[in-house]
């Protein structure tokens, strides 16, 4: 341990963006609060980062300011490194550098988790240093906590998260307000809720790299992030939101993972949810997890997913944490995942034509008689039965809508019979095909 | 510490009622997820109840129960004291007696913990012992933990609980389902949401008694839960719930607490909501929190709040807490409240009649011309000005509903203006009022 000293404890800072803004105002603003909890000062003794002349709106002293991420690292007096550079290039080599030299890491980086949380971890715990990283999944809502702790009496079996402020933003916006999809992620681009380039939201990369993580926290694995099923929402129709609403749904890009013997379903898509589940209610840019637990039945978690303060309240949570362990010579006392290094196992994922579950399906189909009994001719012979049928007279370009919701049905089947119905004549443009989640818990 | 063995942490338990028969349980059947997570076994040593022959439908030896609590707390092979005996009688000298002896305890005694809290909690830092107490507030739900540790970077400046699943299953049937309060109490008794004595979950005193548990975590500091203005919900009638819902509002028993200046505001009180705000949608037995921290924003957790499993679940994750601190010699590694001892400090609550805030008023009027003047005027003299008034044909024995909503008002004025309204000849019986609570945050 570098530093002795339990009075004042040093941390230093890599990276002063948006987030990295917010944590030097937390530790200024709330310094009074943070010692009186944590009995210790909390300084923050170096901060780099590439700019270090721009005006963020927060006074900090010019000569702890540096453009070189390893005089963090390599300060002696400094105990806890924050990484918030993002990215899995430098942000990887300073995190382990840093550990290397026996310092402690927060770091809100998910995709560097995601994909190198094995190698980060395993390196921390023979390091016998922490890494907490309650920021890199839902923002300032406590979930990574909530999981290696609050809920450690639990089997998980089940999760479903709406954790992507952006994505989570456009289709609320969709649902609530009306208009294309493409309009209004320009329109969230010039509000400064999407990316100049959105594709790692609206895709649901960033969604799959955060269900990685909760996954791995849940069951004490290592998943691919890759290995997830990842759907994003820039298919989605306000047809499709109107018609989800009539049915008593709403749609939300949810990353959903559940516990089925001994492998684990885990998939990221826009899905139809009742509307009357709370993560229906779930909107705008804020985010929810909802965790069902063997013990605990139903949890959710609800709050902002992003954003300056909310994060760094997260990241802020996370130095206290290591503070509170450093006081008490009690590092690794909770392993990153929670599971001690011998209980980490691999588990398997499903394949997602595998998966049984109802859906949404639209056809445009030409406006004539039989043509319900020729596509649900098809759905038949491939063991898909029908719940309801709405058909409207919404004539676009002289097809009519026709929506079917499904009982349970395998998605493999659901894909053949897909192919089979576009190939008919009656049939025009793609069918589109969207997946219901009935019975989440809690509000159903 | 009375054991050393760190590949196996003996805990007993005092009070195999319900709560206590879902701790043996989730011990049995989630021990294989617990030692993977603590790298330790918990063992179950012994039992104290009353009542030793029962069947609970859970297998345990005979050899590990006793009728005796004393015989849990003088063993030396047990570290952690499990209370769930509940009462401010016995429940506290075992306590007391189990940390004099250097046990570790945890405990779901919310009356208990609201009135002797710093008493016992100054044992607990004494004796260098842990106590941990989740599971007495919002049963399941980790906010304990949240309040201490993942929000601990903020500022608290408001917080509203549902915390009594009896009081919102209760409210919410007769909002959804309408009857009377007396008939959908006695509903709710046969079927075991509510006690045969419901007076503690009915009047509010629960809720104040967690609220006031809710406050000295979030300022550091032990307010008498006597000290909160306290009301219940038997005199909520379903022409309120039907007028709230016209004015977009619902009716919640809410616990809720506000930082205003250096003091706060602490009371519980039948509210209306608006009813697009999540809490305003957290039914039957469910209980959520919304907290507002000053770099966090809003977070709402959401979850059971009662019964068997869920509360279980907390008291398993106190242990698993504790457990962590054991194999790392971390006792003490946060404070009961998670404020330092020298920091906790005495905040007065202000004055339930110098509070502001919009009010619902109804009135049984006669039905004549220049009723709403009269009241009006009265009103205005009080300094109270309306926001909206409905007015409907709906004869209750030859008089008529007034409804009136006011923008804030000071809630002296509010009361002598009612006195005075209420010796209008005009005015036939009790004015009724609800206090209303309209910024939230997050989904207001």
């Amino acid at each position: 341990m570098a530093q002795r000293d339990m009075d004042r404890i040093n941390v230093g800072l890599i990276g002063f963006g948006t987030v990295g803004t917010g944590v030097v105002k937390i530790l200024k603003e709330n310094a009074g609060i943070l010692k009186d909890k944590l009995g210790c000062e909390v300084v923050l003794k170096k901060i780099a980062d590439h700019d270090i002349v721009r005006d963020r709106g927060v006074h900090v002293e010019q000569d702890i300011l540096t453009t070189d991420g390893r005089e963090v690292i390599n300060d002696p007096e400094i105990s806890i490194v924050i990484e918030l550079i993002g990215g899995t290039g430098a942000a990887k080599d300073l995190i382990m550098e840093a550990m290397d030299r026996g310092k402690h890491v927060v770091t809100a980086n998910k995709a560097l988790l995601s994909i190198h949380g094995r190698e980060i971890f395993e390196k921390a715990a023979r390091k016998g240093v922490d890494i907490y990283f309650e920021a890199s999944v839902g923002g300032g809502i406590p979930v990574i906590k909530a999981l290696r702790e609050g809920l450690v009496a639990n089997r998980i079996e089940s999760m479903y998260g709406i954790i992507n402020g952006t994505a989570n933003y456009i289709l609320s916006k969709m649902t609530n307000d009306g208009g294309r999809f493409e309009d209004v992620l320009r329109r969230a681009q010039e509000k400064g809720y999407a990316e100049a380039d959105p594709s790692y939201d609206v895709e649901g990369i960033d969604t799959a790299n955060k269900l990685a993580i909760l996954i791995n926290l849940a069951y004490g694995t290592y998943v691919n992030p890759g290995d997830i099923y990842t759907e994003g929402i820039a298919s989605v129709s306000q047809l499709d939101i109107k018609f989800a609403k009539e049915f008593g749904y709403r749609i939300k890009l949810l990353a959903i993972a559940k516990a089925v013997d001994s492998r684990i379903e885990a998939r990221v898509h826009p899905t139809m949810i009742p509307a009357s589940h709370p993560l229906a209610n779930t909107d705008g840019v804020y985010n929810a997890i909802h965790m069902r637990g063997n013990a605990v039945g139903s949890v959710m978690l609800y709050g902002l997913g992003a954003g300056m303060m909310p994060t760094a309240s997260a990241v802020v949570a996370d130095i206290a944490d290591i503070c509170r362990n450093i006081r008490k010579g009690a590092a690794n006392r909770i392993t990153p995942l929670s599971y001690t290094e011998d209980a980490v196992r691999e588990v398997g994922i499903k394949d997602i034509s595998s998966l049984e579950m109802p859906y949404y399906i639209r056809f445009l189909a030409m406006d004539k008689p039989g043509v319900l009994s020729k596509i649900s001719g098809v759905l038949g012979a491939h063991n898909i039965s029908i719940s309801s049928v709405i058909q409207k007279d919404r004539k676009i370009g002289g097809a009519v809508p026709l929506v079917i919701v499904t009982h349970n049905a395998f998605e493999r089947e659901l894909r053949s019979s897909m192919e089979e119905i576009e190939k008919l004549d009656i049939i025009q443009d793609k069918v589109v095909y969207i997946r219901i989640e009935e019975n989440i818990g809690a509000a159903n």
